[in-house]
């Protein structure tokens, strides 16, 4: 009696790791390696508002993971597994599949199998929700509220890229549309550094993925850690093919710019090597950008233009 | 820099326990016992699909987190914590803070705090995702493949409430219009014995959530387990305010009635004194109504009426 929303189901019953229970049963089950903590976080994609019902589906797939092992990556967690809860106002096999397929790309390349989940059919537009578990050991956690005085800053990739596809997509900016084609990957298909940011814990001290932003970001950990940040923007890595774009359009890509998806994370400065190692090992570029200090609100040194009238969301409220 | 919707995320920060890192960081972090596997189950619940836009907001958050923990319990997990998504056309206040008392006092009452979520405005309607996380022994969860030849069947609380009250509200039985007060909380309020279901690890065999009928349902377990079922009508339990009604409103709730939330188990009969003393310490009512045996589908003894004829759906398909 299986209705057409419990066939969709299978499209999503892949293979899962030996000590998995998968999708069929009341849960799933997972192993949580002894000394460690669950880490979860939850997001919910809503057609008309995260994204546009002619969103490539497959990209599609692609992000509504993405974004939420960003978060474990954040918290210095390794994947455990995820759900998925998806709505659809009709069962579409060839939407269903494309969207599989970049969810399990993902999936597997960060080691992040889905377990479980939900098919339903919706009334109005696509709904997406994914809950994303891990496991990071116990007191090693990069929490918001970790900042150390006298840590560096560091930034994983990138930065700048996502914002200006976004702003092409829009119109803006139509003498570089030409770009489009290199930039609309990072703001489609971003790949957070999830085994790097795993690799961090108890090391690093404080982090958070890129989401809306580098200041308002840094300035959520600013605020819980109670201390100020200097970031000293010429240091910041701008994706080359932004190279030669008038600072007006860099300058708030770099520090406001979202959907960045990469860590912006601090450590001691004796952790320095150690951090440079792993991320050589994860093929991650990292960047030290500024310095955590006493104080309250980020200070950005030696920006193009004064930081007032850049249109930097965040900087204000913390300066 | 908080927007609405992020300050409606605030109406549900509750204190969680100790060892537990609630709302506010990229992921919430919660302990999982040694010697444990972390169980996980979510559902997504669309308005127009799942509930409709006059639905009490109350019993909305109460419901929407009792389908999850009902899951819970069907695997003889403990909670440990849920996330909650939600998307909404706006931000009313009014709906919100009943929607909050509800999910929250059944929270409470079943020890599943609420450990992260994501608030975002919809386009259309309300959506609800929650997503409830519990532990488990290894190797004792209660899967639904697990059922054994001479095993007893056993039904928490009663049967039948929650369909006639269903059947009431679309209009059917109007005779009977004046038992909808009494009913209509077993379908809007569901009560799922989640501490006893977890007290059975290690314990029961096999078992599953009554969410769409005590024969679609157990035809899961009998299916997984490869073996058969008889169920002796005349020992279910039914719901003493459905007495006198007649058997053809009455057969079918039993038998096919959904949104009962109540577990389906079985054990060997050497179990029973423990399992009856469990029930007591839970102050839950526990019913044997059949027998596991070799073969295969669900026979259902001294029915008053033909079940060919009586619509009770599965179980013909099990047969």
């Amino acid at each position: 009696m299986a209705g057409e929303f419990e066939l969709i189901g299978r499209h999503f019953t892949w293979p899962v790791p030996a000590g998995v229970l998968g999708v069929g049963d009341d849960c799933a089950l997972l192993p949580v390696s002894p000394g460690h903590r669950l880490a979860v976080t939850t997001d919910l994609l809503i057609e008309g508002r995260h994204f546009f019902a002619d969103a490539d589906p497959e990209s599609l797939g692609h992000k509504a993971l993405a974004v939420n092992v960003s978060d474990l990556g954040a918290m210095g967690a390794r994947p455990l597994g995820c759900v998925l809860g998806l709505s659809l106002p009709q069962a579409d096999d060839i939407w269903l599949e494309k969207f599989a397929r970049g969810f399990r790309a993902l999936a597997e390349a960060v080691g992040c199998p889905l377990v479980g989940g939900d098919t339903t059919r919706s009334v109005n537009g696509v709904v997406i929700s994914v809950t994303a578990m891990g496991e990071v050991p116990i007191d090693a956690a990069l929490t918001r509220s970790a900042a150390q005085d006298g840590d560096d800053i560091w930034v994983t990739g990138t930065l700048g890229g996502a914002h200006v596809a976004l702003q092409l997509l829009q119109g803006h900016h139509g003498e570089h549309l030409g770009l489009l084609e290199t930039l609309r990957p990072l703001l489609e298909r971003p790949l957070p550094p999830v085994r790097f940011g795993a690799s961090l814990a108890g090391l690093a001290h404080a982090a958070i993925d890129i989401s809306d932003g580098l200041l308002q970001d840094l300035g959520h950990i600013v605020k819980a850690s109670n201390c100020a940040a200097d970031i000293e923007y010429p240091l910041l890595p701008v994706l080359p093919a932004l190279d030669g774009l008038d600072a007006s359009i860099v300058q708030p890509a770099l520090l406001s710019g979202g959907d960045v998806y990469q860590l912006c994370f601090t450590a001691a400065p004796v952790a320095r090597s150690r951090i440079e190692a792993l991320a050589c090992e994860h093929s991650v570029r990292v960047t030290r950008v500024g310095r955590i200090r006493t104080g309250v609100g980020i200070n950005v040194l030696a920006s193009p233009l004064p930081l007032s009238s850049d249109g930097c969301a965040g900087f204000d409220h913390f300066a």
